[in-house]
């Protein structure tokens, strides 16, 4: 008999260690602001809750996939994330490369799952914008030129597209995701992703900003790294005052991209204020 | 005027040296097996072509990110691969997981992509069942089994299981992405999946005694490190001789199992062939 391998629970090995580490990577007591964006905007349209929260945990565990291989020492090597050790420091260098792989696959493995609402239209769709935010022309790419800003300084267009592509393409997907699970079309699909470009772009000020204002305990995670390093930031070129001024200025733009549904969008305009003026 | 951040060739700025790493990863002269088998099995269905290649071209790009990511020191520390530097010693640490996640993500990128004949439907279940070959039931929890079995050597049921995720689950994907892009039913995928099985191992099998009898020069990466680092193989724990007495019983296994398609299947068996009593 040839073994169909496919490992059920109970059955001789499982990685254990590995799903620990899965786990906790992405159960870590984050904000989950991107899975909030995915069912918010799918609300705004009417779209399928159930359907909403399988591709928000989906677009988490990307996220967490993400947070855990820019920890890495050879990366960003960062020993604490959200107040607790970062993945490698808590299990190993490996597990913790392998925990990222793992998450990254099982974002798609959600959105391909069958058991929602979703047509298959639409989950062909979700794979392929999440694919395409979190590659090369994406999160991967962005930091790539993240990882080169360190060895030589980018100007201003530069730090705005590798801002818009480490933190951006993400939150673009969040929103647009929102429109795709309820069945729309072109135009809501583009103005969702136009107000996700406006949030992530206040996201980023935001976070820059905090990273010169707050202190490590308020973040949970190590602050004035940015300046420690020498990394470019908007608030660094531009100074404080500018970037208060330039939040305001995209809120404002956030709520105008939502003014044509009216009331509904009131929810998206409070969350892109809160991601303006946060204080973690 | 905010920004569209969607990299476009010229554009200010590029994550060039990851890219050149993703190609670097992925271009390097393997034996494609994987896209052989999804073109070959699509055919034997009368799939179309230009499918098979597109998710040949993905599963390619999924496999690389796996020989990327293992190289990597903190993984199985390997300087060659097919005769060349792996990618963290051509390029860096950093750079390395990065092009291993992007070719990982790249993969699902282009089998969602809109640009083939496949259905909707049958984008959605390739993406599924290549998360799930490649997740942490398959390549991926695998690997971490491998891991675990440097500290703790498996049985042979734990063996044969390891192997069959980190393994085996890309090769059955491999075959059963044949039926999917034909778009065929239940009965042709299972067969087409349990050829890719008894592949697998045949291809393992093969591997593991490659390890023992073969020189590094003529496989083109290191020899002999199973047993150096006191690995576990069926070749180590049953003998030379088993293993190929058991190479002869699994290539008469893959035969029988397509023997209902006739000559259209002639390929495939000697492919089966092929993997078993292949020299590198």
């Amino acid at each position: 008999m040839l073994l169909d391998a496919r490992p059920r629970t109970g059955e001789i090995a499982r990685p254990t260690r590995l799903i620990e580490a899965m786990h906790y990577g992405a159960l870590n007591g984050g904000k989950r602001l991107r899975p909030y964006l995915v069912l918010e905007a799918a609300r705004l349209f009417g779209g399928d809750e159930d359907a909403a929260l399988q591709v928000g945990c989906a677009l988490e565990c990307l996220h967490s996939y993400s947070l855990v291989h820019d920890d890495l020492p050879a990366m960003d090597d960062d020993d604490l994330r959200r107040g607790k050790p970062t993945v490698h420091i808590a299990y190993d260098y490996a597990t913790a490369i392998l925990a990222g792989d793992g998450l990254l696959t099982y974002a798609f493995d959600i959105i391909a799952s069958p058991d929602t609402s979703l047509s298959d239209e639409a989950r062909a769709a979700l794979v392929l914008e999440l694919a395409r935010a979190a590659g090369i022309g994406g999160m991967a790419g962005g930091q790539a030129l993240d990882l080169a800003a360190e060895r030589e300084a980018p100007d201003e267009a530069g730090i705005v597209l590798l801002q818009s592509m480490k933190t951006g393409a993400l939150l673009r997907f969040a929103c647009e995701a929102g429109a795709i699970i309820a069945g729309r079309g072109h135009e809501d699909r583009a103005r969702l992703r136009r107000f996700g470009e406006i949030i992530g772009r206040a996201f980023q000020l935001a976070d820059d900003l905090l990273d010169v204002t707050a202190d490590a305990a308020t973040m949970g995670k190590a602050t004035g790294k940015d300046a420690a390093k020498g990394k470019g930031t908007l608030v660094a070129l531009k100074g404080q005052a500018w970037a208060e001024a330039e939040l305001e200025r995209l809120v404002t733009a956030a709520a105008q991209e939502l003014a044509a549904y009216g009331a509904a969008a009131t929810t998206l305009i409070e969350t892109a204020r809160f991601i303006a003026y946060r204080k973690n």
